[in-house]
């Protein structure tokens, strides 16, 4: 059975993952080391694909985690010393704020209804808030922040830093990473990897926060305080051993992605999106949880069954189509549909088997 | 040209962890969901082959990491509410005082000259130190730390937290687990794996004590502390998403060497590391770092050459053997040959290699 996994992450791999594995394994890539001349090329290379592919400017620093909920966490010890103001729009909202109480700094929340979204525009951020946590994506809910009302808020609040969690969007949200102190992703989402490698993109200013709190003696860590990792970058290293062989695929993948076109990739992707609300929006029983179209994710949607999603699930599942649950208590109501650059051309035979299983009228 | 890496890790793989990551992607463990059955079976699977192959207690917990780093980084903000005392015998022992540090910790050294090595038995730990930082083997070192000697310092300091870093010598080392509180290692070493996954196994004693400190309100982080890392396990989850190919691989090396015998593997690795020890020990200009036999690493050896060791690392390189250059500042002096179960078998080749290029007669 050829099973495509619409699962929103760790999510179908890529198509061209596989190979590059294998590739790397018949080059001894896992066996360099990580202080060696050949490391420092892998590093620079695969920031060098992503640079080009996000557009991320050359002062702008890349540091590789072990996973977006860590990066979320050096983001905080690193950057901010008593006060981050967080935009919840789902779970990994709140994921961001867990990591600040968890180091002890005081934390302040707008929240969206659940499948809502938040209109930027208007929000009036605290003033002692030093940074401002940006889910722009929520994997839990299916809702998106328009990454140019996020440059509007860093113009408003400039003096605030913007930290934009981009995992579950990144490439196809077409976010100015200038208009960010960090942004941050995991590989298993929209680059279709197995899991395992968090990046952190950070701003000269990100960088330079950390080292005001380090000199007021604010303990920002050690092996991956921001300071730490510029250091080891700048010698094209990593403070710890890292995941290589996740470097090397993703420079791969990065660089795939870019040949394919990151303008058609999007614009295909829009379309897929938009196929699969439709669906929802005609269906006689179901619907897109996020009903206000602006505030709608394109890259993971999260259908309302009206019933109970596990017999849908089921039925595609034992004909290789995997869906998401729902998230948290949602879990049996709600399915989600990651729409990621692995699954492009694979919505059509979806849809065909939505309308078996759950027809639009039943 | 057929490569063999001495490198001290990462390392050469392990000759069945190409064929486990290829029977992965084909049965897409990368795809499968961290929140699924699937993969509470892979963490039980995994677990329980490394306490079958380690001898881990059964109250004793599994927990996956990103890096060995990150798990002194844990284990000081889990466990040390002021003071950890650390024993150093090479640069991976700073390396666990450096995370102790950076989050504001008290730290106090007990720290033997390069080479040679610490005596535990005679050792006096200071009263208010709440912890024992012990890196059992030092890489950079090549120095050894007798695992009974470990037990005995248990048994004399039992109010004190034990810590005990195997990164470069499991499964090689017969360290008691039981009497330590957290045990450590990352898998490019001894597991001859791709790094990215680190793991430690920690006593219900060591949960306890950050669940004390959490109630104190100090900061023992969020969703890599010990309690949330423990309540995710009893799911058979973890917090974020991990590294799943590599939990997949660790759980087939761990079966593959418990099948290739652990007794016969020690006596077989002993064996190739007496090999080495002569081959320096009976040379004209060569010595190995650490005179005294009791402080040798069995794992990671490293040997003094009289002159540049570039000469003989570029000679044998240009052949297909990798050896590790010296730590840091003896870069240049030292050479490293790495013993781990992926070496079983080479080291006769190694050594008429060296006999060629550095001839013990010179």
């Amino acid at each position: 059975l050829n099973t495509i996994n619409f699962t929103p992450g760790p999510s179908q791999l890529y198509p061209t993952v596989p190979g590059h594995i294998t590739t790397a394994l018949e080059l001894g890539v896992p066996s360099i080391s990580h202080r060696s001349a050949d490391f420092a090329e892998l590093y620079a290379s695969t920031g060098a694909a992503l640079r080009d592919l996000l557009t991320i400017p050359p002062d702008y620093h890349i540091w590789f985690v072990g996973s977006a909920t860590e990066a979320m966490e050096r983001i905080i010890q690193n950057n901010v010393r008593n006060h981050s103001h967080h935009l919840v729009t789902g779970a990994f909202g709140h994921k961001f704020a867990d990591q600040a109480l968890g180091f002890g700094r005081l934390v302040s929340i707008t929240e969206a209804p659940w499948g809502d979204g938040l209109d930027l525009d208007v929000l009036d951020i605290p003033s002692s808030a030093e940074l401002i946590a940006i889910t722009q994506n929520d994997t839990s809910s299916g809702t998106s922040i328009d990454p140019a009302a996020i440059r509007r808020l860093h113009q408003r609040y400039p003096d605030k830093l913007i930290a934009v969690d981009i995992v579950s969007s990144t490439p196809y949200a077409d976010l100015d990473i200038a208009s960010t102190d960090c942004a941050f992703f995991s590989v298993q989402k929209g680059f279709g990897m197995p899991a395992g490698l968090g990046v952190i993109i950070a701003s000269p200013r990100a960088l330079q926060r950390a080292e005001v709190l380090k000199a007021e003696g604010i303990p920002i860590g050690a092996f991956h305080s921001f300071p730490e990792l510029a250091q080891s970058e700048a010698k094209g290293q990593t403070p710890e051993t890292p995941n290589v062989l996740a470097i090397y695929v993703l420079g791969a993948v990065a660089r795939d992605l870019a040949a394919y076109g990151l303008t058609r990739l999007r614009t295909e992707l829009a379309s897929q999106a938009q196929a699969i609300h439709a669906y929802f929006d005609q269906h006689s029983n179901g619907s897109i949880l996020a009903t206000n179209p602006d505030h709608r994710s394109h890259t993971v949607i999260v259908g309302q069954l009206g019933a109970s999603s596990a017999p849908v699930i089921d039925a595609l599942s034992a004909r290789g189509i995997k869906l998401g649950k729902g998230y948290g208590k949602h879990k049996d109501t709600h399915i989600r549909i990651a729409n990621f650059p692995a699954h492009l051309g694979h919505t059509d035979q979806l849809l065909s088997m939505l309308e078996e299983h759950f027809p639009q009228n039943a």
